[in-house]
């Protein structure tokens, strides 16, 4: 009897390309709040979510550096676990609930690519990158206070696709105020055989369970974004039109659910 | 309507991951053919395939050189489509079928990952490199010739798991003959909906289609290879106990279908 | 008594970056044959070499895919020693004698950057991709026939720095008529002492010196060519006005040894 | 005039691999203080130290996350100039002055590289990880804390080069005093001039020169460290016989000059 959550199954289950939820992060995250085309971030919609008609255009870019572990003290091999992540989250409707979609999402590690796929975040590998804020000062040190910025980019194939630049003005009393929103996600999974290759094995409407969600240390401040064109992805068509602010904070979370919102999988 | 044939789907359907089939691939192999614990080998299995009476734990790993197209030119864009992969086939039964199972393989490009994972190959990220053949000669040319070797590695998360190297005696006059037996996978992809992670979305077993298959300058001859232990992986436990021979030859084909061969899926 | 011919040295001379010469070269050359500005070219060039008054701002980029070994079978460790270049050339007198002068060349291998400045080429890491051709027939094959093209990019810290593509015409009855200049290089090595950061401790123009030189399967045809401006680089300033010939070739040789032209060092 | 601190110099002096002094460095450090083999220690040593009587065999193994910046806010772009970094400094006395002598280093950035010759850190390419300590807390979090433990890897050619495990017991007070000895560096430039490569162009002996050394958060625990064995390397032969300490701190430090102690350079 094979073992494991994910592929590749294996007799001790110690292959698997991610171990087993529970699933625990932690990590800094950099991003800006912006406007774009709100055609654009309409047509990025999948069935059975709509445009919000109050913030139609609105959106975030996200970076994180992130920490993993499961059950197995996972965090100890960062070779393994650890990654970088970039994402873009517009505001939606599921029926009258305010929701965020993530129609991209690039990460630097196939354990983490293996997990969102499960989720239903869509992603392929990048690289990605944040300035980061150290302890001990100098002018290297990007300490979190007044004027501080923190630099941002992703890149998939040797090219750009997303630069940021944030920074900090003042301190946010409720971080968590700044996720307020869930995420609602697609996991899909499509068939192969000749004839079936529109109709996919998996096609489920999901939003996101996060436990034990933490924000610390979060400032808000102003932003820049700047979204590239680039052949094989589509991220800039939501460029920037207008910035509303940028944001730093640590997070943390764990997840072990997911709620199915429709299974049009057949 | 999004569009793509994987996620992430979107307007135009130029973000997916990879663009529909047919899918067509031109590789260099450099390869070795082996004898591995047969209980190991049998433990690798899924459910619909036995062990080989006439050939428990005989195996082959395979390090390719592959380009990769569909219809727009994406053998243009090397940085995107170019990639490098290593696998292991076991010998099974599929009732009274000989066929092939792949329980372990790497690559290291993402759309290469997104289009296994649609076949059934359980592909996780790699480094692979294997020596190349050029045709201006000199000691460093490697030149298709016997007595010429060729080495081969396999590295994931900056450990090494595999090593081979190969030394052509003499070319195979009928290459189509190192491919005889079809390969049979498992398309499987999880549930994460708590209560429902024991029990995949897709759970199929499946058999390769292959069109074109084109086999060119095949040489064989003698091979060593090695795989180290590491964690969070199982290829050492199909460590070869003795060599049958070691091969490298060009090869080329299209996919544009699959053979589902039972569905177990929920 | 530490050995190794560069460092890092160590006891048994096994760790320094690259064994020592002579060096032997394999390798597939994809380049396309411009005119940049000769203002842009006759700026990049270096103390003792002037513009070349008969093709001034005649420029070579070229992507190419390596294979190196030195005395101890380096070839059949690809992970280690196998890599890849690009590089832009432009005309130049030295005295009288018309060569070819290297302002721009990126590897993404550290041995062969270290050899690299060594020679006097200036070498920093990058990711450089060319579509190759397989023997085996199809689609994704990319033949050596006339109007099959070849891809191929350099990109640095996610950035895209150079984009090609080349159309084969004919084959070149002498592919050496290619390779007809001698390349002038730069060595040279700062001093980090306060005061002394003027003044680099190796500062000689060096003319490069190549063994067995050979080129097989010489094509040329028609290319493209695009430096997209990126910071921290200056390669875009000499950006294609008019383009020649694109081609495409083998090459190999050997080097173990430099030609010094003027010592200028402290 | 070509412009620039290393090559390659430039019209406008922005190629250049690393910009002009002074660099400014803040970053985390998890490491392992330990006793090799006093004979494998001495054999590292250059001509002109001398192993200390007091502590041969005495080393430390550092896993740094490094950002950097020079004059031009170079810290906003991290995915061209934040690194990582792994180094070992052995005991050894320079006349009659205690100092650090750095065998073995790694980065996974050119530019870190390219000052680190300059300074005379033997660099070479690597892939560096550190568990790091987030803000929120949670299983992922790894807080600054008695217990906590911090996991660091070494890979290079994917291969595994190092392994260390540090668990916090105590804060240090003076964290400086973890940094008490300069640390001794070969400045090092071959020669390729047939009949010159066993003449160094630049071999100097110097004393690394660091301003505003500043740490934060140090702490000192237990820890565990294995340098397996592989080809192309040396390290493996400092190999621990008893470990001393585990540590992680923050730091932060300048860098603009360097003190020569001997100039054997021809």
């Amino acid at each position: 009897m094979l073992k494991g959550f994910t592929v590749p199954k294996s007799p001790f289950g110690q292959a698997a390309l991610t171990p087993p939820p529970p699933w625990h992060y932690a990590g800094d995250a950099v991003g800006v709040e912006f406007w774009a085309d709100p055609d654009a971030t309409a047509a990025t919609l999948p069935r059975g979510l709509s445009p919000d008609p109050d913030s139609s255009g609105h959106a975030v870019m996200l970076f994180l550096d992130w920490q993993f572990t499961a059950q197995d003290d996972e965090y100890l091999e960062p070779a393994r676990y650890q990654y970088r992540e970039a994402l873009v989250l517009v505001d939606a409707m599921y029926a009258d609930v305010p929701v965020m979609w993530c129609p991209y999402i690039y990460v630097d590690n196939d354990a983490a690519l293996a997990r969102g796929w499960t989720q239903g975040f869509p992603k392929k590998m990048g690289s990605i990158c944040q300035t980061r804020s150290f302890a001990a000062s100098g002018p290297a040190a990007a300490p979190i206070a007044p004027g501080s910025r923190f630099g941002a980019s992703l890149s998939a194939h040797g090219q750009r696709l997303a630069e940021a630049c944030v920074t900090l003005r003042k301190p946010v009393e409720d971080g968590l105020s700044l996720l307020s929103r869930p995420t609602v996600l697609l996991r899909y999974f499509p068939r192969l055989v000749a004839g079936g290759q529109d109709n996919p094995a998996v096609d489920e409407l999901a939003m996101s369970v996060t436990d034990n969600l933490t924000v610390a240390g979060a400032w808000i401040g102003t932003g820049e974004l700047n979204f590239p064109e680039t052949n094989g992805e589509e991220l800039h068509a939501l460029a920037p039109r207008r910035i509303e602010a940028g944001f730093r904070y640590s997070l943390s979370y764990s997840t072990s659910d997911l709620k199915v919102l429709e299974d049009r999988g057949s």
